[in-house]
């Protein structure tokens, strides 16, 4: 059958090379390459498919997942795939699973808090497969203060074995992935205690299930904690409830390269130092950006495509309607959404630098980027994640009424995505931490110690405080200097008038004593925290913006690939000034009269963008399996597709409904002689 | 067994009469007394049990709700319910079903666009449910557009029968609930065409099965169209796909209290005036604000009790954990939602007068307030349902991860609630609606024509555009007067400026004839239409705000009701002001020293507002069965119950997960000989 292009006159407006465009977004051309052969892989592959996810029962849906994870699991041995390729094809067989946790939690782990001598032990079984882990931290009582986790590891000098134990109720272990129904083993933070002493929440490895027949080991509690947001989403996932009762494991099981605990039971703390930490969360947070920018690009193809498909009101001269791309109102939504793609993109592939130099100075015993790359990976989280969210369930919108049907691909794509607002730190949470980085820095200016990396521009903050706005017509809205510049004084404007506010709480209570001044600044900050909250999104929107202005300072090869980046950029830009507005007018970064310009120039900009747009979403070069939406087909052959899915929902397996014997024609062949009416 | 009540600490603090604050939200003693003693009724019987929701198959879940309405009819006859209540009863079984349409859709239209005749004819049945109805308007290709829709009634002469026919795939019916798979007429728009012309879009009564068993009848296709957003939610409704195959019915089934077809097949206009529509539509839309307070008013219960039981980070002088309810950003989140859940409630009972006030004028053929109020619910429609969807994932992260689990009640309010961003006028579509009334008003202003009801203050358009706002200190912001001329001058400056900008594109174009200006005027109003929608959006929250302010001004009985109420409006308004200050700062309605005072006071309000927050939700008398939320539970048990329920999910049958032995165990068990590892 010949496959007909709805969207074939959209894409032959493109201005730029689309192949090239593909290569940036993937990264390199050997990233493109592998990404665009494991797809299609998947893609071609009956097994993976997953159409039908949304009208499967929770039982069934879990065990097709089980099967797929097996089969997965099949090809990657059988084709002999290198680590990346296994991982691409875990990735887009797009479905939540077990082996998430064990690949991206559970080794890690190991791999990051074990000693060379457990590494060796325990690597290689979970390598195999012939364990399979998951990472058992969060608790029903504690999510966000892991220091508060209450299941307790005491250590019994007499055995040599340590005894995690559940004490209460809150102290369950509830929402590890993987847990609930398949994992056979489980770091498990729990507080250590030894020799009656607490000493805080280190991880051990805990075998759960038998290796025969899968049952729980005695003392061990485990089951799936229930039905999550949305249709197939995360419900493909075993996410687990573990209680423990006196539960013994061998000392050597708890994991020992930052702490140990000696056969007398003596607490001892290794020289390796406590920061790496930080690096294993710099790590973790920079895949999530990363995700993000996923996640959006999908949502966003789904609604570029399904936009220039849609037609409703006005007419062209041909007498067909408007394709609802056209109009401003939805490119207002749209285009901003589409620039935070390729922002997002741009600024995680920068975190898998950042990343590599963190690591490259912790082993030379270089600890002075690591708050800064701290800070900024947290921040970087947070900001990504929940405009991610946002932005789908907006795309959403953007599709319509049709946007609501579990086809459209969007209703699963954002209940599978929310989680991620709030897993590896909440969002807010992470944003106060931002916060107090920034207070921090802000208060070294004086001191003549230099803010580094993402906060240099606070070295600058005395020509910030009092710099004024360049942009005289629309057009210098389009300068990356301009733009810098205004993102620059927002965000130094905003910290410094936070810590302003600080010291001015602080400064009432003078005379005090230096550990009461402590709990008044704690108290002063909880009291402005939602200021210093939108004084983080200031500085990592500074972030994005300027490392999507540096990626455009690079080579890059293609026709008027880079133009089109520029555009994404000032849109990017311009859409943030002008949603944040109040900010930027209350510090006086920008007058009025300017922020209506960059208004003028974002609408002339959406305008130029227009005709690329199908274009730019081809470029993340997804295939229809993984978009999974009828809306967003490349073909653009949406409404017959809508139709013939339709069909398959199993209330129509009957023209007459089950039911209707027993409750509908009783109704309707009533007599109601009883009745008022 | 004794109730313990976790929450009991917070009660005690409340300053307040939490009984009289029942009947403030209710509306009046009487309509308190009906929602209490209804909602009690539903929630004890066992046959609208539905805390298993989210676990049923599509085909379980829609026979449930078969029964359920076939129950819910049974009692309504037994108890012998006045309209009122019976309706207060599907209201609080809770669960989206054929007979919403029904009662909501089929039954007015009847009403509203029948002739006397016809209304005797079909209503009894309607009303006795022997026939079950639905509203066939949406189709595949058309929404919002309904000019456009393009299924075809023809009117044969010969035979005195129109002929209802799809004419392509686009033109299938898809959407209209109950549809599916249970109503046996449906009210369907079609063009009328007769004597080869083209009438436009019109209603007729068509039966679509048979009334012995439910078969479809001749000509016509009729299904499910498939999955919904959401676990149950409105997957328990057969939003319906239907085809027409020159479908046959008797002339006298065409709709014909404003139009009519004679026997010769003349088109003919009855003197019933067209804008009786937009009756109906302030009617809907009406509902639709009332249902928003609802659905908003259950998610911030829902966070707010959890709010208050849930303690992280931190601690008391007793060594306990903070409640997260005492944090400034959880307070900055939470407490505007809590304000606007009673704005909306306000708003919603004042359009509850604007509905009868226009009815009546009507009937008097007073047409002049009428596209006044029809923009208003418009616009307030628009408004309170985008605000609403934002507000119950908001209230769904602030419960952190467990307000991720189905047993939250969350995830389904969520998605039960969005599609009211986009039925009955998608949102942006409204404000688009409001603006052209707004650009109207404005550019009507020199002409001595007075603008009435909400627009009124824009008769005072001089002053607005030269006023300085008052507030000196933190304090003056909590002055009506100071709030509400804040709030008219963001908002008139906004309309003036996009009225201005209008007429300086139009004005490029001078000498034109009237045609082409009209041309030029849509593409201008097309280009700045982003502008234009932010213009209806400040419109419309004034609308709210006053709204608010006077219900203070009416006599408020019971102790502190009327401060807690005063402190809402005012958190309502200056937390929108913080949120909208590019508004506020760019049109110089005030300063950006008054912004921060705004903020300064807010912060305040929100500590008062903070030991009365529990008795605020607990106003609304909401059932444990209505809210279906363990976190929202009103004993506040809710880690013990979170525990009970994750036990019952299906998963959780067995030990040991369905597909162990097949997907499991191999993988656990396998020899990797070929394998690279």
């Amino acid at each position: 059958m010949a496959r007909v292009d709805q969207l074939a006159s959209e894409r032959s407006k493109a201005q730029f090379d689309v192949d090239e465009m593909k290569i940036v977004w993937a990264g390199s051309r050997h990233a493109f390459e592998i990404s665009d052969r494991i797809s299609r892989l998947v893609a071609s592959d009956p097994a993976f498919r997953k159409d039908n996810r949304a009208m499967l029962g929770r039982k069934e849906l879990f065990k097709n997942t089980l099967r797929k994870a097996a089969h997965a699991w099949k090809r990657i041995i059988e084709l002999r795939l290198t680590d990346e390729e296994a991982s691409r094809l875990r990735f887009y067989v797009d479905e939540p699973a077990f082996t998430d946790l064990h690949w991206g939690m559970f080794i890690p782990a190991i791999k990051g808090q074990g000693t060379d001598e457990q590494q060796q032990k325990w690597l290689p079984l979970a390598y195999k497969m012939q364990i399979i882990g998951c990472y058992a931290q969060t608790e029903l009582g504690h999510g966000s203060n892991i220091q508060g986790l209450e299941t307790t590891a005491t250590f019994d000098p007499q055995t040599d074995e340590f005894i995690i134990h559940s004490p209460t109720l809150t102290s369950c272990k509830w929402w590890p992935g993987g847990l609930g129904k398949v994992s056979t083993h489980a770091v498990v933070y729990a507080r250590l205690i030894t020799d009656g002493k607490d000493y805080g929440v280190n991880g051990f490895i805990v075998q759960l299930r038998s290796l025969d027949d899968h049952s729980p080991l005695p003392g061990i509690t485990v089951g799936d904690i229930g039905m999550k947001f949305g249709n197939g989403a995360y419900n493909s996932m075993d996410n687990g409830v573990l209680q423990f009762d006196h539960v013994r494991i061998p000392r050597d099981q708890m994991l020992m390269r930052v702490s140990q605990v000696t056969r007398e039971g003596k607490f001892v703390q290794s020289n390796v130092p406590r920061q790496l930490v930080y690096g294993t969360m710099v790590y973790v947070r920079q895949t999530i950006v990363s995700d993000a920018s996923c996640a959006l690009s999908r949502a966003v193809c789904i609604a570029t495509r399904y936009s220039a498909v849609r037609r409703q009101f006005g007419s062209n001269n041909d007498g067909v309607e408007t394709q609802v791309i056209d109009y401003k109102t939805q490119q207002n939504r749209l285009f901003p959404l589409l620039a935070s793609a390729y922002a997002f993109r741009f600024v995680g592939e920068w975190l898998k630098w950042l990343y590599m130099d963190v690591t490259q100075r912790l082993q030379a015993n270089d600890f002075s980027t690591l708050p800064e790359a701290h800070a900024c990976t947290a921040g970087l989280k947070s900001l990504t994640t929940s405009a991610t969210a946002d932005a789908i369930e907006e795309c959403r919108k953007l599709c319509g009424g049709h946007g609501y049907l579990c086809s459209s691909g969007l209703p699963e794509l954002f209940a599978v995505y929310v989680p991620a607002c709030t897993y590896e730190g909440d969002n807010v949470v992470l944003l106060l931490q931002v916060a107090r980085f920034l207070m921090k820095t802000v208060s070294q200016l004086g001191s003549g110690k230099k803010p580094v990396g993402t906060t240099a521009y606070m070295g600058r903050v005395e020509h910030l405080m009092q710099s004024r706005c360049d942009a005289q017509r629309a057009e210098d809205w389009l300068k990356p200097s301009v733009i810098l510049e205004a993102f620059e004084a927002r965000s130094a404007r905003m910290s410094v008038a936070c810590a302003q506010n600080l010291a001015k709480f602080a400064n009432q209570e003078e005379g005090m004593p230096n550990s009461a001044l402590i709990k008044v600044y704690t108290r002063c900050f909880a009291e402005l925290s939602a200021n210093l909250t939108e004084a983080s999104v200031a500085h990592c929107q500074l972030i994005v913006v300027s490392k999507f202005i540096e990626k455009l300072q690079q080579d890059i090869p293609g026709k008027g690939v880079k133009e089109q980046l520029e555009i994404l950029c000032n849109i990017y830009a311009l859409s943030l000034l002008h949603k944040h507005q109040g900010d930027f007018l209350s510090t006086g970064s920008i007058t009025s009269k300017q922020a209506s310009f960059a208004n003028d120039q974002l609408r002339s900009l959406y305008s130029q963008v227009r005709p690329n747009a199908v274009a730019l979403v081809d470029a993340f070069n997804y295939t229809d399996h993984y978009l999974g939406s009828v809306l967003g087909r490349y073909d653009g052959n949406v409404y017959p597709k809508l139709y013939e899915e339709a069909w398959k929902d199993p209330l129509n397996d009957s023209v007459v409904p089950d039911g209707y014997h027993e409750y509908i024609r009783p109704l309707l062949k009533q007599q109601l002689r009883n009745a008022r009416l």
